[in-house]
């Protein structure tokens, strides 16, 4: 990944329609496989600081700040490139995931789906989410 | 596609989070290719007709009213399966997309990216929008 040009950068940012709360969807897929990986949202900061690193950064509802995505479970996500659709209300970043996208310790976040009469989990988890996160950061997740 | 029976619908619709508006957003992928189409919302009725019928369809926040995709253009998207993400507030559809998904002609929605200082379109169209839609219905978008 080589960071685009500033021009470049606020080409993409001037097409992005961010909603009420200055915030745009964003779905990550990883670039290879084609798995869809999760979907968060990114403000203005966090667009700019992903193209800018290479690294993704979202920004947390929840935390009401920026999460760049693996600083403390260290599953960071590297950035293979960021498209826009085409009424610039979603963003698909094409990545390359190190180890698991999601908090519970599974690749993806899109694991429950219907079974017969209930809802099923139909992947299981890959690392312990303790061992994510520890004790202090239970109950994180990507708000 | 068999409809899942009225206890698994009910079953998932009870774990997903809609949001202030009574939407959730749903991501299109392409059953077999892992093609990321889309990004559009439902609301509870479009997930229950989208699950009782097998196409898909959303509500469209522009039109304020339930969107079967492709009834006007004839793109429909077939449902293969309905995930729902780890904290439920986004679906993962997995479809069959009969010809195009985006209202420019246009395979799927996120064909924008950067090059170079511009945004450039990086996929071409593949249908004409005016044959998709008649003069009736330009501008017609996935609102």
């Amino acid at each position: 990944f080589a960071p685009p040009s500033a021009a470049g950068i606020a080409a993409l940012l001037g097409a992005v329609r961010f909603n009420a709360d200055g915030l745009v969807a964003c779905i990550a897929q990883q670039h290879d496989t084609g798995e869809v990986l999760m979907m968060a949202w990114m403000n203005r900061a966090a667009v700019e600081e992903t193209l800018a690193t290479g690294q993704v950064c979202y920004f947390s509802r929840s935390r009401q700040g920026l999460w760049r995505k693996g600083e403390t479970s260290g599953q960071v996500q590297r950035l293979v490139e960021l498209r826009l659709d085409c009424d610039g209300d979603t963003l698909l970043a094409l990545v390359d995931q190190l180890g698991v996208a999601c908090h519970t310790g599974r690749r993806n976040c899109f694991y429950q789906s219907i079974r017969g009469d209930s809802l099923a989990s139909i992947a299981a988890p890959l690392m312990d989410p303790a061992a994510l996160y520890g004790d202090a950061h239970k109950g994180h997740n990507h708000g």
